[in-house]
């Protein structure tokens, strides 16, 4: 199954677009998990267990786990296969902003495909679609093109004008309708919920296209208007994410719930 | 010691602007090494013996190690920690071409300096420079922005025109000149050494930056042309990386020699 269509049924079934990042910092969690032989992979799945009803999809950011070198691999390797074992039909995405030569990029797929088994991937624009051709073999996988970061200083580069767009425009573009047509692998792209009038006018660029939105919560981003700005119409085509806000709640099960209810209620 | 002042103190001793990348894929490595019981680290060790007298510095890249899991990022540890041992004066570049926010790049930072111990890292300009402040924090390393990276569809994003200038020529500008001022660490620029006019350009608007140039051998840039558009007026200002022509080939000693007398002759 691809990994729109996936992602999709997931949806349907649970009736939400959120999305849970695992972004673990060991400081941060209980410390009930603390003394486990590996508190990461335990935080991890207390956090799943208490989210899950209320989530289209994961998202572990590789860079958590990277920090505590190879242990913190393993950790991310057994959060994967947990999921994959005991709720097969939610989507993991590796956030992982990968972005290398062809050579180079194979090896990141296998990390991120073969290793972990990750469903969908974020990726870096700046090299080009020819870069990324080892990715595109992957049919069924997600590939999510960085467009508008959620960072303030996202304007650096990315509000560049290029032939009267400015640079995010044109990778939004690019990625919806040239690479689309050249590959037969779900391509969606980042827009963080801290830029409304960008997921406006993307949503309108890219009609069809699903969009990855982090930024609300913690960054300042709004539900209502990510939903009002970004869904398609057919209600779907947003994956919201949050993370801090849920994953470091007193009680994740009350935040996700209370998260997903106002979903609803802006739907 | 600030990372050009590591860097350019071993081109000194060894009279080389040689690096070469430690991307070892298991399937070509020699048989000999095949039954060991870290064989990738067993390779990298007798490269590193092979070739030391004759380089600058090493770039593992860590999507090779990556491939292996959790195992792959215990040999790249090792070979960080091999080379740190023995090797202290050789600088470690990991090529990563990492980017993301600010809270996720500190721990990506924290994989590349505190868990690896790299002297230095390629990173992704997309985001801009506020999304790598965290790096910024690490005062003696060095930090190298992807500008013209050396694949065949480089131009896709890379030869927009912003202001009547192409965009990679917008980042060398912004990171040599505007960046540099910002912050105390060095910052280098990546430039592949498939595009020599760009490099020539390049060398121009920032005619004290080092360059990184990947791209000599395999993907088929001039050694002769690279040192001659590439150089400081001091004879330095390059690290010419070389991966699979010196790793692979039948005798990596002859091989790296061989490349180092072309650099002296043409010097």
């Amino acid at each position: 199954m691809s990994f729109i269509k996936k992602l999709e049924k997931r949806m349907d079934k649970v009736n939400s677009l959120l999305c849970v990042g695992l972004d673990p910092v060991i400081e941060k969690i209980p410390d009930k998990f603390k003394n486990d032989q590996d508190p990461i992979f335990s935080f991890n799945k207390w956090i799943i267990n208490q989210t899950h009803e209320y989530v289209c999809s994961y998202k572990p950011n590789s860079a958590f786990y990277e920090s505590s070198g190879a242990i913190g691999i393993e950790s991310l390797k057994k959060t994967c296969d947990y999921l994959y074992k005991n709720h097969s039909d939610i989507p993991i995405i590796l956030d992982a902003k990968r972005g290398d030569i062809g050579h180079t990029n194979k090896e990141y797929a296998k990390y991120i495909f073969e290793y972990l088994k990750a469903d969908a991937v974020t990726l870096q624009p700046y090299l080009g679609s020819e870069a990324l051709s080892e990715f595109f073999k992957y049919k069924d996988k997600g590939l999510i093109i960085l467009c508008r970061t959620s960072n303030p200083g996202a304007g650096e580069f990315q509000d560049l004008m290029v032939n009267s767009i400015p640079l995010w425009q044109k990778v939004a573009q690019e990625v919806s309708k040239n690479w689309q047509k050249q590959t037969k692998t779900d391509l969606l792209l980042v827009i963080g919920a801290t830029y409304l009038e960008e997921l406006k006018k993307i949503r309108e660029l890219a009609p069809n296209t699903t969009f990855l939105v982090p930024g609300v919560g913690s960054q300042g981003g709004s539900l209502e208007k990510t939903l009002r700005f970004g869904c398609k119409k057919d209600g779907k085509g947003v994956v919201i994410n949050s993370s801090r806000e849920i994953i470091y709640a007193q009680n994740p099960n009350k935040a996700i719930k209370e998260m997903w209810k106002s979903q609803l209620k802006y739907d």
